[in-house]
């Protein structure tokens, strides 16, 4: 079972004004191959399908699993505020959604009500084809450790795509988690016996091009990775001392990141969303007001 | 975000021995087009999507989604214990993993370890094509309404499938919990202004052939949801006072329910899984007894 | 068993020009998830598979597939309206298929001879994952209303992005449709219990903001439903009386309605299409002087 | 447009009892990638599609495209006609569904209500990737005669896998019509220059060793193609005359065929399908009796 | 079995400038329905699944399959040197990737790293749906002489789109091939009793408007066919005489062409492509250094 | 560039008898997410769209794909052995193909004429979106590695679902030939820095258990990497010394292995393949007279 907290894993910053192209790339994050949604789905089947006694193991799949969890949710807010106000009439007589005719998904603006959707940066649905599971422990490691280097090759690619405020925040995040990730899988690998010497991290990233990087790894963010339970977990058994990649030394936190607050969206009358008339919401306002 | 805890929400008894065919039509309310997967990400991507202030119906949506995310964890582990055991060799001359030439999925134990798979019942893989978010609140709401009252026809045909008693006992429970969302959605909408009178709930059963089912109606579980928070939630705004089918009262329930344990799958060397040799053993022991 | 007629079901005015992009957009309505192959589809299929003796709900789901079949019509030559002329060459010199480079769907041009094709307007082939038939009657009802208001959302954001003449006149024309087609299936859920009250429909429009609907409004285009056939037909028994929406009186008209002519379209040699050189011309045109 | 006929274009006879193997079979006749819903679909997107004034093909393309219809009413009803009784209890302890568990598609009783799907024999959804329309006639024409005659090959092959009588009936009136089709399109290749001599049809059958082939093929079933409608249509113009096979004279008949009776289906309650309790039921007899 | 030629089928010249867009269409030609990919499958199947011993036919299908693994390349490579350059920041203070966000298909650069992916030019994944082999003889020519008409008609559209000059060079000489292989198989059906008079090719082009191309006829590269072997083939049985549509005398040649170098690739640091960083090169340098 | 050489990498012994279960377990094998379509296809995109001067990894890319080739030939010809007879009927008056209806893809007799099909064991047909190239070097060289290392797992979980010899024989070539290229990946990384000590290889077996994969073991089979080309390669500057898990001495060996003849497989009437009749028989039969 899982429990939900109304907070996002980082503060996400204003964007600098709508960006549908820059909304569309992060799709790759949200439903892509390498994206969230299937980092999240790979290791809660890994985990659960889980064998034998080595629990630690299972654990860290369980911690990282939730982990992702509040990622989706960090992607898909990023995506939405990027769209926001993309389709704010300039002139009252101009054609409210035409944008959506020169935007790279206009499924953003057909489909669902100017917001994310689970598909990936070319427009394809995300699909269960993509989750991994084996059943055999040092496999799924080395799948997993291969899936986060990739999943931090495409977001340092998108890192250089564009500029804006709240998607540089939400990327470079992303980044220094997919590399605290890279480095569980790779530890759980040198508990086995591996060693990686200077062959890891792919991709080695020069951070003092990338401030926003920079200053989380500062934070040693790259080195850390919590529990996200209140109960035990075998996580700390795995991921500590010398980080695999010879850059510092690992962490393992209980609980879960402190974050920041969920974005609201204001209604769109031009999407229909959520599309109450008065006399819809005055019932929803009554409701409102027993709440006394 | 999402923090994790180790328990299902439903306890799992022993099942009454290995049924891969079981094991398989259970798929469908895995990974199927109105199974729990879907169910899950539906309400999350809606969740996410909300706009405007009529934040008790976010809110629903949240606890909802929150508890799927336990009824995907069910029904896998579910899964398991029907396919546990069943390439055991009764002679060791046999062909261990021959059952599964005989087997609905094969890819039970060809692709993954003996467990269970993100696709449907008839194998087709899990796609984000599924899901559903108009940005539209009252179509979100019918949609969600349809889709849990689909989601309970196909738990009760699975019922008239197989009398296993695991398989009985997360089918039975999720009759009854997927009628509570149904109440959800449609106490929901009942709050916009629509009278269901007697037309609801689909399917209508007559419960008393279904011991199972009753059992767990009579502990009224069919008319309680939890918030799945420790946070402040409005879903008690809306789910409260009579049923929208006229069968008990309705009560939120504060955080989430009692759950059972999460099984332990054994070793199957027959599958590689999960493959640990000697060697590899000696050296995960030796990091569990740096446990102290 | 089906018979044709060599008409669209309204008439399709010409286009202002052609406009590559609202094509592509249009695509949403024939291919797309909630469009015209999809509604056709699903009330073929729930038609057919039918169960007991309720009959006038097989004759009205036999009457509206029917009429998607015309509505697959209208769209496919709309899109094919809107690409006219994308390809004419100003200058002799200039490559006569470059503009395929700059348009949403390169497919148009590329794979078709520049016409419309089976896929949604992100591109996305249709697929029978979207045909929903549980066989029960309410499910089937629940959903077909859901269905019909999404579509008819879908198609108000689709107004709001072009006001090309040929694509407003089908957009508009397809919206007034989806509300008749809306208070059907309401109206058969109001038959068998549920009062919707001010609930529906969904999306609440204000038509005086979008003239070509109200001109269709205003012949109670929007309250009526032909029965699509010469023969018999239950739709009248629940298809009559008040609307479920207040809006007006049902009129269940038999046949078809009165309809317009199918657009020709020209040669396209640009395309190959229909690539017949001076021989074969030659070969047809004896064929059509042993016409008489 | 189209208008609707309640009937199927053959009589069809009573199964020999229930057979979920053969009816799955069926379904690549359904939903397969040359099955029925495909050719129709082909067809009418080709008739749309079409360019220039070499109108008598067009109008051979609406024809069949028509006919199509018809048949993909024909095969599901056929499907359904083997589905039905096959969840008839002998023992009223059985578990009523079970027989699902043994059965190649499951989704026929836990998807539909005992039903056909929109899918292959291998359970894959039709997809719309399978619609060819290249814009050039001759380059249609021949895909078509290729697109027939691979239908047939498979109706072939499926008159080998079963000999219920339903099922019979079905197969060899199709495996007749395609041959009608081949020739149709062979026909048109014909008067643009093609001599077939010996080579078609595909594939060569021995029809005597198929009595329900041979009995549809003396009354000339083989060489006859209805316009399907009740218009003028250039389809005589192209199919007339000897046929291209050397097996008869071709004619062309203004309308459509006699046809048989849809069949009913009762109700199932195992699968809750219609799934009317009493009280709806009134309702719903409510409603018929105003019928005077 | 294969070996492998480091050389491409046809010399491959410098592309003016980089050109995501044409590199995109191009992509319908590698990875479309009709494009190398499929060609290359499928020939390859019904070879390996040939029935009988009309050899001579199994032959010439092995001869081309292995002539499509050539095109697959070439078309690849040609897609490679469209997309080079296009990251090249002309001021170091730009956003290097920021091109993505302005092209057609982002994953060029997202996913893969700035070079071609298996997909088409809508961004659709190759799919082995696409495979047609029906064990008949006949129909798999059939198909096969259609499938290459196809894959002529779309690189004749594509000639239209762009006239860069490595562009036009690949699309021109598969132009050729397209047509040899179109002979091929109405050769063989020619074998078999048809007669093709002048109902084809198709399409039918005016190549004095196409330069590039007349250029490679009058080489009379469209009347060749290699047998892509060392070894004895039956394809000179087949593939000799008179051209099927009469524009020459065909010619089987024994091996393969002369081709010309596969371009080499450079680094892409911005694509982290191959992402070697200092400590890597020097291994690999060392590696190197041991070749004497 | 390919060129053709007619043998199997390994010779083929007889089957057992027919047996169309083992066959579509096989199938896995071929065009599952980890069978050899898909190792083919991603090492040679790979090979063609490597960056840099790091050439030996390029060659080494280009060897394996070009033996991938063969893989696919050896898997393909090893299901239809498994396949030949399994509709030869007892009793002539025997529905011929009955046996589908038993069978787990009924599309080997359905679509296919008895013979292998682009899918993978549970149906699904291969899709490149499987195919991984991230551009980066030591990133597809460690999924490679996972790669073969799966497709390895999965014909170990194969050799324990049947022992029919045919099977075993290609099972265990295969098994054998992964091992091979589990160890040019993880060299090609040791080359790079990583130290695997005994992590590897995934999946750790006894061989002494499977005596027809020890026999090829006992021929250093497993050490051995051929260059499958006439032409100098870079593999050997690799592939050499010590294998990465400690199990004897690699050899990179210049060309192709002997391998062995390709069946030939006899005409199905009941399948209509090949499907000429004596006229079209003796049209063939001239042609090869025609050979002096």
């Amino acid at each position: 079972m899982f429990t939900s907290i109304n907070k996002l894993p980082n503060p996400l910053p204003e964007s600098d004004g709508p960006n549908p192209k820059a909304a569309q790339a992060l799709q790759e994050g949200l439903g892509g191959q390498f994206g969230e949604m299937r980092t999240m789905m790979q290791y809660l089947f890994q985990n659960i399908n889980f064998r034998g006694d080595a629990k630690p193991y299972q654990d860290l799949l369980r911690s990282i699993a939730t982990e992702e969890m509040g990622h989706v949710e960090l992607i898909s807010n990023t995506i939405n505020v990027l769209l926001e106000g993309s389709t704010t009439q300039a002139d009252p007589n101009d054609l409210p959604l035409s944008i959506a005719l020169e935007s790279p998904n206009i499924h953003h603006f057909l489909v669902a009500g100017q917001s994310c959707r689970p598909v990936d940066a070319a427009g394809n649905p995300w699909s269960a084809t993509y989750v991994y599971d084996s059943g055999n422990l040092v496999l799924n490691m080395l799948y997993n450790l291969m899936l986060e280097a990739t999943g931090r090759l495409q977001k340092c690619r998108l890192y250089e795509m564009s500029d804006d405020k709240a998607y540089r925040a939400t990327v470079s995040y992303l980044i220094v988690r997919d590399l605290a990730h890279e480095k569980v899988f790779a530890k759980a690998l040198e508990t086995l016996g591996v060693e990686w010497n200077k062959t890891l991290p792919v991709p080695k990233v020069d951070t003092s091009k990338m401030p926003e990087v920079r200053e989380l790894e500062e934070l040693n963010l790259h080195n850390q990775q919590w529990t996200m339970t209140n109960e035990q977990s075998g996580l700390s058994l795995i991921f500590n001392g010398d980080s695999p990649f010879k850059d510092g030394q690992l962490e393992t936190l209980d609980g879960i990141p402190e974050g920041g607050p969920i974005p609201n969206l204001p209604e769109a009358p031009q999407e229909f969303s959520p599309g109450l008339d008065n006399e819809l919401k005055s019932k929803f306002q009554n409701l409102m007001n027993k709440k006394i």
